[in-house]
């Protein structure tokens, strides 16, 4: 290793020091990993990277992840240093400003060029990992004229610690992606102090055995890093190059220690710092030299990019427009059309379907249709049987379109986030709805990056049966319904099932959630209509007939059906009521006032069936609000026990009914008197 | 490995034919793992295993955890062939029917013989994991003679691929839990097919690189699994037997195979078993000569038990008495007196604190009040503070309470699982509450099981600042509070965090999730009495005066302090105001209608404050009922900044107020009109 005493070069203590100045103007900040991997990022940006800061966008530039996103400023001084507009100087100075362009971690934003949001550990370098995915995905399905890029992610030990991490290391290896290069910061340093506190394993052999290319290295050496980045890229397996490095490099007081993580710096710490490494330069000031060696490494792929785009150009027309369709995230002519066929068959079946199994066929559609589509599963394809016209992506056959990501829900999820975020692909992951627990936390990534990514689920509730507690969601629906600029819907029958995913297709800014049963759903939308009408998130399926509505029956899914019988009911004792379906509440809660009253039935008894618990229904059922649906966990038995035994049952929503209609009279009388 | 037409041994094979008779009559289940790891089990169970079926929560006997807990039928026949009352041939003739013992996952059912409730995959393994710990704890404590027993856990493919699973791997190794040991059932299928479609790695190094002691083995041959059982309990490593299997051996159809996982039984197909096995035996029937081996090896321990008892027996009495306190949960005479001490200097200090920080403290005062109580952390030991005045527990002292879990939150919530399961331990994790989503399935199972962990959480919201919208909470207090049996806790300053901490430690039947603040709280509650207010979960922390009550600000932690403010801006205007807090709803929502009219006043315009989404807190608004809080995700920036910004200020708690209170007016009018 390099001795802390020599003055490193110019170009990584230009990082160094934009770092220093920044966090101190802050008052606080992670400077370990800016100071610590800044030879390894001065190794990469200047030699290897292939980038176009006058095009942040560029479809076929590679891919840079700050996996260990609290080291934020390094990604800004890099961009600032490299040329990107958008991050010029007077944003590095009100780093972690309110309304700065840099901010406490890294946010999404391609046109800066923040590839994707990081902070919480281990999803950066799965969403490199879906990156990469998409890349050879694309390479095998354009050539590598248009699609030929590495991904590169930098990494600390605590994204290496996480589950999600290692479920990356282990199928990323199973995977060969010999395009995804991550550096490892191995300074031997978390936040609690010594790694020794909580992991003994040798982590370049733990990488090892998941089938990686590993390469020793000096982070803080740069021609070293360089060798090994080119060797790296030579390599038909995926690379870690185990970088050796000194936390927080340059602080002398806290370097190579705990503090050096993100011990508060003063300004002595800045002065001995510029002394140590012989920066003479004033705060946020990097020397012209400096700063044109900077800009010119982030011309270095002008030749490339320019050669791309005559490529591009070159194409034939079909295959040309082809890619910038997809590029642009545009979906081919025709695609609603599959659908409104679907929708139209859909209408004339009179038969139960199983939830998910409508899910499938519509999957099937896109098999042709929409050839970006990319679909992984952990490791339930036969109940879920979203591959049936899919080939399975693997090793040595990158055309396929199906992920086989083995039973590792979490990787999957940050897998699909990457591949939105990479671009070219739409990204769709199936699991069972309680296994989303395990997903959760990439699905909030997509929600905060408001990636278009579908969630598909199977098994959503207690219909499930026998496999009891642990399979059936009861809470979830409600938490993934609270989650920010998440779309959850949940559709009746199959009709809905291609309403809601013409939606969720379109949708371009922010994830969805769609959740289907295990059993068997008897349609509820038997007459086609052009409409879409989940569109609007609710819709009035069956109105009260003869007087005036008196009962609103609000559902969702599987529940839609039992809805309409309670509905027939209290229609034939002379109760006027009405079913409103509620694929989306979240779309819903966007329409007019209007309209959602005139839904939801201002003045009539609302009551509400859902197999879930009541959680968030409140909002939709006033103070004369009923519910029907599950009040805990779950049991084992077969489906039609469990509904019976939970009192999820037509009989149950009439008496729920009846009974709030009697308190409304009887409020009255009171008035009255 | 044995070949397949050999007949096996009568003793597993009682295991294949009840799982298989039990499966059949099912109509559905797993024959996967109870065909597959037959003789594993019988080795275990025949010649290692510490039980006493007569006393199934024998506290120092062996833990057995079937962590794929799909192939649940492989424990019931265990359970019931060596003679555990509960599970008896009529419970196993109604596997998975609704109401039966025997249901599709294992639930934890400790008088039963069931240790933890597993299903989702990796739970169990990290389950063990944590029984191991507190084992080991528990062995320094009060030593070999009292506590010492091993931990065994069957596994397969999906446990280990999951990154909780990896997670459990690495802190075990690390932690060199030598009397952890897993059987592996290495059947190379998993549902999808071979496991070579989504991992190619060696299992047996990734174990070994973690530092764990790993023996191939034929798993069908009893003798060579008896002996690496042998050689794992002597080892001082974890132990990880690979055994090689044949999934569902012994259905020929299907074994080996991916349908032998859980594709439907036939008749024909245990038919040919029978003729295959040489079990000539009707179905359920398990032969006098069979099943009386089968006991005889349920009362092995015997001995053991009895010894084990007579050395309880001649212990100090202080010590015994300590042992049986623990074992049976109670807490110590005067452990309330130090939380009502604590309670009495809090109400007289006028100092804002850090929320975390009053934690903190509160966990110090338990350092030797309850040596019981086990703490892990997920690399956040500075910023939450609940080491201070504990040592680390580690493979050279087992000593320490305090768990160094790395950056590693899944396995640390199920880590504190298997602690509250084995019994003897009180577990509490630590981290931050956006990580709680990397915990949550661990905490499901928590609230699914009923077991009393504490989970505790430190920036609880955009309070936290600059690190911006990645690790501020907004959807998260809402997400946990849909979860059944789960207290969501959220104190507004030390008195109340007192008062919660000692609702959490008395609660016996469920976990509770304490939330706390990053940022400094004014104290809220400035006088002391004896009553412990948030017992009730929601109480009047200030009524109106003057008049009756026409607003009532409902608020948690951190805004119950706005609310005070703005409750005193309204009384200023002649507003009969109160402030009602609410640091547990589901304890609030047990309360009589009575009280809980009287806390939210009837008639009263309703106005809560949260820095949260509203979700979930209309059900205590009403029609007239108004939200101040986050509408999305947060931002990166001061904290102050932060709360002015998004509107979470007194000032529009009073505007939201006075609109309320004037739209009732309005409607007032409209209706004497």
């Amino acid at each position: 290793m390099s001795t802390l005493d020599e003055a490193g070069t110019p170009l990584a203590n230009a990082i160094r020091f934009l770092s220093i100045d920044a966090i101190l103007r802050a008052g606080e900040g992670h400077q370990g990993v800016p100071l610590g991997m800044a030879e390894i990022a001065t190794a990469l940006f200047t030699r290897h990277l292939k980038f176009n800061p006058a095009d942040p966008q560029w479809p076929d530039r590679d891919r840079f992840v700050l996996s260990n996103g609290h080291g934020s400023m390094l990604l800004y001084s890099l961009l600032y240093l490299t040329g990107y507009a958008r991050i010029d100087l007077d944003q590095i100075k009100t780093f972690r400003q309110f309304g700065s362009h840099c901010m406490g971690h890294p946010e999404y934003d391609p046109a800066s060029g923040i590839e994707v949001t990081t902070g919480p550990l281990g999803q950066g370098i799965a969403n490199a990992f879906g990156m990469a995915v998409a890349e050879a995905y694309l390479n095998a399905r354009f050539g590598s004229g248009i699609v030929d890029h590495y991904t590169y992610a930098f990494v600390g030990d605590g994204c290496l610690q996480e589950g999600i991490g290692q479920e990356m290391i282990s199928l990323a290896g199973h995977l060969r992606l010999g395009k995804l290069i991550l550096c490892w910061d191995d300074n031997r340093i978390t936040d609690d102090g010594s790694t020794e506190l909580s992991i003994s394993e040798d982590v370049r052999e733990r990488f090892r055995v998941a089938g990686w290319h590993v390469i020793d290295v000096d982070g803080h050496d740069i021609d070293a890093v360089s060798a090994a980045l080119e060797l790296a890229r030579k390599d038909p397996r995926p690379s870690m190059l185990a970088c050796r490095t000194v936390i927080g490099r340059g602080i002398a007081r806290l370097q190579g220690q705990r503090g050096g993580h993100s011990g508060k710096l003063f300004d002595a710490d800045a002065e001995a710092a510029r002394e140590l490494l012989d920066w003479p330069h004033g705060p946020f000031h990097v020397p012209d030299e400096i700063l044109s060696a900077w800009r010119r490494a982030g011309r270095r792929s002008a030749d490339s990019y320019h050669a791309w785009q005559a490529r591009v150009a070159a194409l034939p027309a079909d295959e040309r427009a082809e890619f910038e369709r997809i590029q642009a995230g545009r979906l081919p002519d025709g695609w609603r059309d599959v659908l409104e066929d679907y929708r139209r068959r859909a209408a004339e079946n009179t038969e139960a379907q199983q939830g998910i199994m409508v899910s499938a066929e519509i999957n099937d559609l896109f098999a042709t249709t929409l050839p970006e589509r990319m679909v992984g599963c952990a490791d339930l394809e036969a109940p879920t049987s979203h591959k049936r016209r899919l080939h399975a992506f693997t090793a040595a056959d990158r055309s396929g379109a199906y992920v086989h990501c083995g039973v590792r829900e979490h990787v999957m999820g940050a897998m699909a986030n990457g591949m939105a975020a990479h671009g070219g692909v739409i990204a769709t992951c199936v699991t069972y709805l309680a296994f989303s627990d395990y997903e959760r936390p990439a699905m909030r990534m997509a929600a905060l990056m408001g990636l278009p990514v579908n969630f598909v689920f199977s098994h959503d509730s207690i219909g499930l049966g026998r496999n009891g507690p642990t399979h059936q969601p009861v809470e979830i629906l409600a938490s993934l319904r609270a989650m920010p600029n998440m779309h959850v819907m949940r559709p009746a029958d199959a009709v809905e099932a291609a309403e809601c995913w013409e939606i969720a297709l379109e949708r371009k800014d922010g994830p969805s959630t769609m959740v289907f049963a295990r059993q068997a759903l008897p349609p509820v939308r038997c007459v086609h209509v052009a409409e879409n009408l989940s569109r609007r998130g609710a819709y009035v399926l069956a109105e009260g007939v003869g007087s005036a509505r008196q009962v609103t029956l609000l559902a969702t899914g599987s529940e839609v059906a039992i809805a309409l019988e309670a509905r027939a009911r209290l229609e034939a004792e002379g109760v006027a009521t009405a079913v409103v379906s509620m694929p989306c509440w979240e779309i819903f809660d966007e329409q007019d006032a209007d309209y959602r009253a005139a839904v939801l039935g201002p003045g009539t008894v609302r009551v509400a069936v859902e197999a879930a618990v009541r959680f968030g229904w409140d909002r939709y059922l006033g103070e004369r609000g009923g519910f029907v649906g599950m009040t805990g966990f779950g049991a084992s038995g077969p489906a039609e026990v469990l509904f019976e035994h939970f009192g999820i049952t037509a009989g149950h929503v009439v008496e729920e009914a009846r009974r709030h209609l009697l308190k409304g009279i009887e409020q009255e009388l009171k008035e009255e008197a």
